[in-house]
């Protein structure tokens, strides 16, 4: 019995594939440069060199490959439809194409519902079944688990949490996204900074107010700049409200949190979890309930993409792989 | 092998029981009045007797009892936690209540998610897999149904889109329900009028603001009453950013839309719409979307009922129902 599974992780910058025996542990793994603005042909090409790879000597050892990519794509026919950092893809059949090469079944999935899958496989999630996964940084990106079984939807576009929509003033619609990922923090930065007030951010870059990111804010605010802590404050009171609605749309047994912004620590975590406090409809939401960091590190998108291929794509419960283990 | 199902609507106002068959079909439906404030006791008896009258005259043809109740309450026990409208009832474990009493399985389900297994069941959801619930009345409910199953989260509290919060100026957080439901309309006319607005819905209730409620601005709205219209308008937004939220989250195929303040029709959903197609994050999400009134009637709470005991609480995919058709 084929007891391998191969794995992809096809990024706007690197693409890196690996080999995971049964347990979803990496016996072998390789990258390169995506080069994406080769355009679609030479990245494809490179792709199918680095799962080659890492494919068992004998092929009929490997029981299928997963593949996490940027979206949108649909997870149920495996089509990418136009990813902004995949230049020149669009409607790619990336499953329907790598299928036909290797001469096996092939699940692409999304970047933040591999790494939901993956946390709730070996990382922070490990046994939940109710389990949305944020991730933070340049966009705001989720996946999440539904009575062990990822949330897709009819094509693959649920679990967008990022995409809330939220009023901020009586007229102006904006989203989880655009107030409070890295963007938007480096955003009202520049806007108060160029509206006069005082902040050490503007040393750190040296003037250049184009350098400021969310990165330099969550120094300025380590060190105390008052400037930054609200800022970092700002974008936790909105994440804490991103999560009060998770929490009553899918009452999950466990929040957890990855990317670059959540780096910034204490100084947004503390004023997201008071929002959760305070705005969460009743106490019982929050029985038991655990709000984490995420465990996994650069290795996330490819323990993801190899629990995908060991769960059919997803739609087999996460429980199965209990049974692997 | 037991084909009849077993349904009992306990509401605030009025119990209702039905037996129906293998096809969910109503055989037989009794109803009584609630008379809630006599406290849990009586109230148990006569829903208990009210069941009874429905039994069938050999009870090993009944295959299980569903109940639809007021939340909250975890349908994975079977307790009816603290519902608003049902003084008295506190941690009421109903399911084994009931379940002792007449030797059947009995599940117990909120109003609306009981509601959304009724219109995916019998109603104008019938046939799809991903579906999304909303009822505006004087609470916004929903029920959310995640590629054949109702989505219940791990104490049975999720699917409360009315309970997303959203931002309403820059620092007060309101919610959907808090902003679009019956007593919201309201509340906004009452603000105008008092604030000095010139409007019918004041002759409409002959001076009595605490008259104002919903359907009074409706037909003022009907009428042509400007601020009536605006009234109506805004709360179509705030449903339509709501639905908007659905979309990202959950992808479904069909959302339908249920409960007295609908009744407004197109002076509530013509701006719902135009919300829905302005905010959505991509075109993607409205490829083949339908967005309706629900189909059933006064008995959406039995029909749901029935599907819940038929489907052993939501949790057997509903695609198992149309093998029963």
């Amino acid at each position: 019995m084929a007891t391998t599974y191969i794995a992809a992780d096809l990024g706007g910058t690197q693409i890196r594939t690996g080999r995971f025996d049964h347990n979803l542990n990496l016996l072998q793994r390789e990258n390169t440069l995506t080069r994406a603005n080769d355009g679609l042909a030479p990245t494809l090409e490179r792709l199918m060199t680095y799962i080659d790879k890492v494919m068992p000597s004998d092929r009929r050892d490997a029981a299928g490959i997963g593949i996490s990519s940027p979206g949108p794509l649909n997870p149920k026919t495996g089509v990418i439809i136009a990813p902004p950092n995949l230049p020149g893809w669009h409607d790619v059949p990336l499953a329907d194409i790598i299928s036909a090469e290797f001469g096996l079944p092939v699940f692409v999935g999304n970047d933040a519902n591999v790494a939901a899958l993956a946390e709730a496989s070996k990382g922070a999630a490990q046994g939940h079944r109710h389990v949305v996964y944020i991730t933070i940084s340049t966009g705001i990106g989720s996946g999440v688990i539904c009575d062990g079984r990822l949330l897709t939807g009819r094509g693959g576009l649920a679990a967008e949490l990022g995409h809330m929509p939220i009023l901020v003033g009586d007229e102006c619609v904006s989203s989880v996204e655009l107030e409070a990922a890295g963007p938007a923090i480096a955003r009202r930065a520049r806007q108060a900074i160029a509206a006069g007030r005082q902040t050490t951010i503007t040393e750190l870059v040296g003037g250049e107010l184009a350098h400021v990111d969310a990165q330099v804010v969550g120094a300025a605010a380590a060190a105390g700049d008052a400037l930054a802590i609200e800022l970092l404050a700002y974008a936790g009171r909105i994440i804490g409200l991103a999560i009060v609605a998770a929490l009553h749309l899918f009452n999950p047994e466990i929040v957890v949190l990855g990317g670059g912004v959540t780096k910034t620590g204490a100084l947004l975590f503390d004023p997201m979890r008071a929002t959760v406090k305070q705005h969460v409809l009743d106490e019982s939401y929050l029985d038991g309930l655990r709000i984490e960091s995420a465990a996994l590190g650069g290795d996330v998108a490819l323990v993801g993409a190899a629990a995908l291929a060991a769960t059919d794509g997803g739609n087999m419960d996460i429980s199965a792989l209990d049974k692997l283990f």
